[in-house]
């Protein structure tokens, strides 16, 4: 299922995250940060099934606490709030108050229970949100079903971005159409300054919590956890999906027959999110994709393709348009899977640069022009060992990568 | 015995890996590289203790699988022969032939059997070795004890490297002057064109090959395997110690009452090698020191140490003299290590900036003032958990490395 869209899944232009039956969204200048959007909300008219997936990052921000515990009362919630410009993490006991405060001043704006918001944050490390803006930019929600909505949301997320990233899939579930929307933030993986990877995801398809959360998890798993701009993980990281069922079809699960093209429809909707992410990469001016074929598990494709990926080498090589495969199959050779140092093939693009481990004659200048004239370079791997396969994404390392991150706090 | 240097164990001014006696080495030009020295000897007058360890990447060059074939037989060896200029690696089966020859060759010019000589390569990965300069160049290898010979060898192993890595640390066992000389070579912790992380040590101390091998393994792991420069490991890394037993002590193991001045003597040479590798990091502008203190176990601190230092937001932080503890923090999160997100203390020189998680009050004057005017950047963690301490040492990322990595193989 990897990637493919099956005819039932199609994308659908200038869809949003209010496509969804039952969702609006809004955003709107607090003050938290100097001029731009900084505070959003995305509103379901009913209580929404919700999943979500956090980062692994032992040092977690308050709001993600906060968050957790609205989720684990009901598996519910029905209005989401999120401010940029200030992570509130490593904020102490003030931080996880601010956070309570944040989210019961949500709950009476939208006047639903406490436990149906869920909270998040994202900016400076280390200080304390402003909450007097903070308080009196949520009393100015107001969400609309329109596509301005769903932009000003976006806006309100974005940190070092340099683009919105945005995708909307649909496809018929019990002959209904149910739409997938989804909106991300996130250009290093983390920036503890003004970065962290936020995602948002939602559907009006009718699905259980718990069914759409093992989904979700798989689903991160070989999209968002296969993206890697510099190897950082944030403390804010966080991935939500809201469903509200609205699209009236059977409820969702692996034994309806319509589950494919739903799980299709929320994969695409996720990597589709990921690869945006990797592609504004802080620098960045490529997107690369790996492609790990004939490894031992898809588990083990995926992780040498993400070593590959995150080689600050391969990186460098990819933005010096240079088809450098030893550093590709040194990062192979690190990976810590299982491999046989006698039978891997690599290719960047077209051009096969190594057989059966061996140099292959090829030309220098047809690979430069591929990573010339490509706005997204393939680098393919075949490790001969088994069956297993799986894809990563990341960026060039490029001067601008060091002149964003020296340079921005000060 | 971290780092200190007790008194009976000094530096020597001008010492080299021809102090301990019975060695002499020397470097020419074959014609591998474009202009620079590029084959090096160093010869024992008799067949020396060795021990060496080798790069973890499943990935190893041709030279490394032949050298470890010699020192397998008998754990002596009386010459190493090393170029720069060529990995030799990823060559498949000429190259072994290739690496094969090389030890012959060496082995005829020298006049000992072939198991007492070790081979090792650097520099670009998927070419063969132009086997007609390298044979006519080890025949006009003519090793001397002088200085000049030291000097000559280390420029033979140079690649991207901007200064020699050197150093000689002599003590007493049994009353007799023992010499620990060292170099190196490094600047990636590989860059598969040019690098590669090369070290050589020599010592008179009688030393029997299995002690020697314990003592080498351990402090590797406290020493050279806690650098990272981008993360990467390269197919070729390699340290090889040889002890010549000149100076004619009792045979030295953990029993003897000189045991430590010797092991402290050989630790002190790695640590001052693998921190001159880390400044001479491709494109760095400072050495950055990371203590962290109240670890679950020294190999945890050692871990978590080589995360912060191996971040690149960290990196980028200190190259942009930003007291940025918030990437400080992230990085001891995501490290794996047991932590307490709680308790963490962070000091960046003299400046605290965390105290128990809680952000402190810090003049960012003071903290960008030391970085400004220091070379060497230290960061001190406590994570107040248990007693493990450790260290780590990385440096900065700057603009050059991105155009060293961008620009070099064409």
């Amino acid at each position: 299922m990897k990637g493919i869209a099956t005819p039932t899944v199609i994308e659908v232009d200038n869809g949003s995250i209010v496509s969804p039956q039952g969702f609006s969204a809004t955003g709107l200048y607090s003050g938290v940060k100097r001029k731009r959007l900084d505070l959003g909300a995305i509103y379901c008219e009913v209580p929404a099934s919700v999943a979500a997936v956090y980062t692994c990052n032992r040092i977690q921000a308050a709001p993600l606490k906060v968050t957790k515990e609205s989720i684990a009362t009901e598996g519910k919630i029905q209005a989401l709030v999120v401010n940029s410009g200030n992570a509130n993490a490593c904020t102490g006991k003030k931080g996880l108050e601010d956070a309570y405060q944040m989210r019961m001043e949500s709950a009476n704006h939208f006047q639903v229970p406490e436990h149906y918001v869920a909270v998040t944050s994202t900016g400076v490390i280390g200080e304390y949100l402003a909450m007097d803006k903070i308080v009196s930019g949520i009393k100015k929600l107001e969400t609309t079903s329109t596509l301005e909505g769903a932009e000003a949301f976006n806006q309100a997320i974005l940190t070092t971005d340099t683009m919105n990233k945005k995708v909307c899939y649909q496809t018929k579930v019990d002959g209904k159409t149910v739409s997938v929307g989804g909106v991300a933030k996130g250009s290093g993986m983390i920036n503890p300054n003004m970065a962290t990877m936020l995602s948002f995801v939602t559907t009006d398809a009718n699905i259980e919590s718990e069914v759409l959360q093992q989904a979700l998890s798989t689903i991160t798993n070989q999209t968002f956890n296969r993206i890697t701009v510099d190897g950082d993980t944030s403390t804010n990281d966080m991935v939500v999906v809201m469903a509200s069922g609205l699209a009236e079809n059977d409820s969702l699960s692996p034994t309806h027959p319509d589950w494919e093209p739903f799980y299709i429809a929320l994969q695409q909707t996720c990597e589709s999110l990921a690869k945006q992410i990797a592609r504004d990469g802080e620098g960045a001016t490529k997107l690369i994709e790996v492609q790990v074929n004939g490894a031992l598990t898809h588990d083990e494709a995926g992780k040498v393709a993400k070593k590959i990926v995150g080689s600050d080498l391969v990186k460098s090589a990819v933005y010096g348009t240079d088809a450098n495969w030893g550093r590709i199959i040194c990062a192979i050779g690190y990976s810590g899977c299982e491999i046989d140092p006698e039978t891997i093939d690599i290719g960047i693009g077209p051009v096969q640069t190594l057989v059966n481990s061996q140099p292959v004659t090829f030309s220098e200048e047809e690979a430069k022009a591929y990573m010339e004239n490509n706005e997204t370079i393939v680098i393919k791997v075949d490790l001969h060992v088994a069956d297993g396969s799986g894809k990563a994404w990341g960026c060039d390392l490029s001067y601008d990568y060091v002149r964003i991150n020296a340079g921005y706090r000060t």
